[in-house]
């Protein structure tokens, strides 16, 4: 109840998966209603073909009878009960990002903003680069910038050292900002589910490099734009967020390029925001996505 | 469970809005496992500003341990506890609409084959014009076609029966696919928020006749179509679903019309689907739409 | 000049494409003003990466100072002169159309109410199909309806036997409005950039059968409908329209197929329009579309 | 001829309109040749309702054999002949631009670092603001900043400021970037048809302030920008680009907010590009758009 004063600072996010039976949906609500909790947000997901059912709920911890750090505790029994694939997250905790770049700025700037202006909730802790053309971006925000250079031979070791920093920082999410290199198996490994990309195509549709001149020398009438979790296969993680827009044969490659960036920051945005909001459930190489 | 293989003519719908206070989800969940329903779909809201709580629940009746006619009966407790404003819909109760048309046929086809095809849930019992000119299409769909003449001074009779015709026939909602005329306050007071008209622009642009070539003088780049449940109002209505499309100064009014026609055609279909599937609340003059 | 009052059944249209050099607009241009011509609309493009130069122009006939019949042996020089690619088409032509259908019946209802409404410049002459199933569709509409039977090795025959069809009946454009069949070579090299096809997915994404399943399968967020001329290879064909619908992890492939349909049936009679108002110049495996 | 290779900084562009005859097309584009101009583009449009031709040429002045200086007398009798309202434009003249804002700073950092990048062919000369909260976003990017306090009784005085600067300066284009100011009469004079704003609502509907506030009462499901040229009535200027997205009841005022800013930024700098490349012709309160 009265959602609207609320503290957003003081919720709490389930999200599950498990085999779709009888009673999920009043065990769960049954849980927080008996703690005294009030839902804010409840969605629900079955998936037919498997018979899989997916559940996100958002609640207020104000007045919550069981403290923060005993919670999952507690909700152990009813996931066990229903073999729940699931986790508890808490929006005290504000995400840590790193953002990956190369030399391209417009979706670092686009990410940085919007942080700045409260439309992301998280913290941007570090922007890595195998260059340094971006560190005075990163100087006007504030925000630590390390150089990874990344060259023949070297790039397992660099990987390495990045993921250090990661792990030193407590990294939550990794945001690949238009970063013009494949990570290797262990850093995706290590971050599973955890790294978002911009792939500046309309996925599955020009996979690999340069889509834009692809997608130009096929002669699509529309481009588009993808926002994706990284698996070791390039361009084939479970998609989060897509958007187009239409192109027409008087634009050039160049002027593919403009219209995309529009598209690569704002399908970007969206899939960072989904994420940090506790949105999306990954199945299989898909996600469910409770906007 | 198994919600790919549940029968979809054996389902309820529960619609209800109450102020928000905790436990709504978890009694009205509860309510539904305690008599072995299975929930297939529940979505919820919560307007911040007058703390207002919106739930849409359907599930399975397959198994459900009261009988249909009893259902409503066994929820009224929960209902009085939350001074629930609600309703049960039944998918075994297929809706019985009347198209009200006047020389226009395109929406009147669509609405037609999309029935037909089983992509809108109900019976198209009859079809009412002021005119005879869409006699033959109606003949050809075999849908009964009744011509009520509306003239000077003859329109409150005209209205007094075509309402009797829906009595007789009952009609559960009425489709305006481009009917030109106006309807009258006992009409519209009778089929309170069960009669959905298509207005040719994007409301609240553009209000009245001739919108097309409002928006021509206006000199807009873009237009669009809106469908609305019909109030006393002129085009005041709570607005259901809308749609645009791109235009350019090489478009003529004739142009918007054309176009135009592919937007009224979706957006009327689309609102009276998500009505016939009961995933409309109306909340003031605005409507909740569980898609 | 006076453009909305001239005669639409009395226009000529040149499309022409050309190595770009100095002077082709103002030699066009004086040719058809020289005749007393009045240039209606002029469109012109050049490829920057081969050089070449694309034009469209559309006259009024009325005044013009040479016969119809004589137009183009006096424009021959010009075309010479700069080694054009060319033809003049004339809208007192009324093309002839045939419509290949299968089992479904969406396109077709959407073409055949188009072009009797006046929105497709055209004569629909026929309708065929491996099927009798829309028979009854056809006979509404009062068109001729062929069943060219394609089973195991009479594909050949049945192909030949629909060319002398369309031969016979002087076919200007073939349409394959969810024709669910692979049209042989020979067909394919007699009706060369005149065999419009629709696919259901936003090409080059999805090819082949069943993409609405590929769709689903790889869990994209929006689902789109491609208009292309038919080549021998499969869905590779230059690209005329393209448009696109959002959808979630909410929709079953039944809902990506209700919603493609909206997408079909527009994008198809888009790309139908611009082809009978001689709109499109084929450049290699890509079009040049003058909207 | 060779567009890919010809130099950017050297073209001319001519904008005219007149009343439509025949014989425009080939005169214009003879003068061209003639002085051996290569066009390359070529853009006309004929309004029917007023007979009113409008054509805009693009041309190499690489080997023109008119100096620069003197193009705009060659070309005078050609203008008199025809009646023509019309100018000449050269993209040596790199357009000078003032920006005005107020505290918002999404469609400022925008416009700066498109213009960076080159999207925007201009030189940002000055921001102008009634506060100075966004002077440190000046300084980053090296642009002067003027502080022009707008308060009771002192607009007419800031505003004969505003314009001082403006003229001393050389401004070609003032850009209202969230200015949250209402312009007076003589700063829109002195600057008509160079002034372009940025109206976050889809106009015509919800006119003036807090339509985004408008639009949630409205209960609308679809959110717009506009940008337009500034006249003397408040957001009834020439529309030069519009764009919108989709939003439900799920969506507060602040998400409105949100979602509207990517629109604000996409709408603006559009419409801004669009003036630059001088592709825009005025008629009446409305805009021909040579996209």
């Amino acid at each position: 109840m009265m959602n609207g004063v609320t503290n957003p600072a003081n919720r709490a996010v389930l999200l599950l998966s498990c085999p779709d039976v009888r009673g999920i949906v009043a065990e769960v609500s049954h849980f927080i209603f008996a703690y005294n909790g009030n839902i804010l947000y409840s969605d629900q997901h079955t998936d037919s073909e498997t018979d899989t059912f997916f559940m996100r709920v958002e609640w207020d911890l104000e007045g919550f009878r069981i403290a923060r750090d005993r919670i999952r505790a507690a909700f152990e029994p009813i996931a066990e009960k229903f073999s729940m694939d699931w986790r508890i997250e808490f929006s005290a905790h504000i995400p840590r990002i790193a953002i990956f770049v190369s030399r391209l700025d417009h979706c670092l700037y686009d990410l940085l903003l919007r942080a700045r202006e409260g439309e992301l909730p998280c913290e941007i802790v570090m922007i890595v680069s195998n260059h340094d053309a971006l560190a005075p971006v990163a100087q006007y925000f504030g925000v630590p910038f390390h150089v990874v250079p990344v060259g023949a031979g070297t790039k397992d070791a660099a990987e390495a050292g990045a993921l250090e920093l990661l792990r030193e920082q407590g990294i939550d999410l990794v945001i690949l900002a238009r970063y013009m290199q494949v990570l290797g198996d262990a850093f995706v490994r290590e971050f599973r589910n955890r790294i978002i990309n911009i792939h500046h195509s309309f996925l599955p549709a020009f996979v690999g490099a340069k889509p834009y001149h692809q997608a130009f020398e096929r002669g699509v009438k529309i481009i588009g734009a993808t926002s994706h979790y990284v698996t070791p296969e390039l361009d084939q993680g479970p998609i989060i967020e897509q958007d187009v827009v239409r192109i027409s044969h008087r634009d050039a490659v160049s002027d593919l390029v403009r219209k995309g960036k529009n598209l690569e920051k704002i399908v970007l945005s969206r899939a960072v925001r989904l994420h940090l909001e506790y949105r999306i459930l990954i199945f299989g190489n898909k996600t469910v996505v409770f906007g």
